[in-house]
């Protein structure tokens, strides 16, 4: 009988709520997976049948345990929970990234993750002081996309810029001032999308990095929500890169 | 002394949580705030001083009073609320409109608020069943922002566009399947954005109502959130039309 407990942040664990999120781990990182329970109200024949073919084939134990839902979730619709022990990733150094300079909230945090995967930047530098990118709230917000990203945490601008070719890459620091619009700027691989905190944005000095940005909106409103600035970034700099045809 | 209870959908009233979103209201709707409580451990006497006045002016009552906040509000740091009367808007049939098929998230609508009033296409119709635009929750996650947004309701989308101007409107469905890409479509005014629901997105019989269009990204994800690819359908449709210079 497995014994769990909430998510604290030096745990060496974390775990997925919901059976789509447990299921991209359980597809991406099979070998990060260390149990998974359902809830004896799980149903859905056609989930169960992958689950257990997956666990099977990697050793996983599977475990039905409502207890384990009472503690872990507060949602009434999640039936599947995936243990999943913490594991380290290394950024790409010659790929595009998205760098969030002492991001604090775990939702932000889990739609900027599934936006950057999305647009095939799966490496995002994190500067802290920062949210825990294995915060079961994250992984949940990025809707496992998380299984999928490559991140690292780093204790300065400096520490990340040092170590990740720094002669080739290109900067953007994303800021409400920046001196050219974001859509008449051509964005060069590889870069780097350098965003600030959600209350504070980024300090004034980043305007000296690279090339200062900003996204062409008006004054009712004081700043796009993080996430939404991400994405918008990730888009332009994207687009026409490639097509599901 | 006033007895308030959480929120409910048939309320006459709503409030605002928070300095930031209860300012807004101030601000923007004065006339449709009918009181405010401030926590007696608040102490920005700037804030406090530009609150005290506007409701001078509009003989707005406000009270200390603790136990509202133990009531109304969940986070420790919000030390104002608003009351608001609810009141009814109209959109501008002749103005570019974000229409929501069947949103359910109130966190996501907050934040496609602020992006549409940043974004300056301040009008937003919600065709039903939908979340409540008038939820706390909504308010808090638009940053106050649903007081500078019209919005209205219908039941149908026959009710929505044979009553905004169905002759010149230009209908853009958003769908993962869409016959174009956004970034290849040229967006004419007035424009309606057509957004589907969180989960299901759009009935694919909306595929004739316009011309569908999708976003660019690859396979690693199933779709983008909500409240991204609205903003994203945003930003690339207003792009250029206006610059803080």
């Amino acid at each position: 009988m497995a014994t769990v407990k909430r998510y604290k942040k030096e745990d060496f664990e974390t775990y997925c709520l919901g059976a789509t999120v447990s299921m991209e781990y359980l597809n991406i990182r099979p070998q990060n997976v260390s149990r998974v329970f359902l809830h004896s109200a799980f149903h859905e024949s056609e989930t169960k049948d992958k689950i257990a073919k997956i666990c099977e084939k990697h050793g996983i134990p599977v475990e039905v345990n409502d207890k384990v839902f009472s503690i872990l979730s507060q949602k009434e619709n999640c039936y599947v929970i995936a243990m999943v022990r913490k594991y380290r990733c290394e950024l790409d150094p010659s790929a595009s990234h998205v760098v969030l300079v002492n991001p604090s909230n775990a939702g932000n945090a889990g739609t900027i993750i599934r936006s950057a995967v999305g647009f095939g930047v799966p490496n995002i530098a994190i500067i802290r002081p920062a949210v825990d990118f294995f915060d079961p709230k994250v992984i949940r917000a990025s809707m496992g996309a998380l299984s999928r990203l490559n991140f690292k945490y780093y204790d300065s601008w400096k520490e990340y810029i040092e170590n990740n070719n720094k002669e080739e890459r290109h900067l953007y620091p994303f800021m409400l001032d920046g001196s050219k619009l974001l859509h008449e700027v051509v964005i060069e691989k590889p870069f780097s999308l350098i965003m600030g905190n959600e209350a504070t944005g980024l300090p004034s000095a980043f305007a000296e990095v690279g090339q200062p940005v900003r996204i062409d909106h008006g004054d009712g409103i004081d700043s796009l929500n993080l996430p939404i600035a991400t994405s918008i970034g990730l888009y332009e700099a994207t687009k026409g890169s490639w097509s599901k045809e």
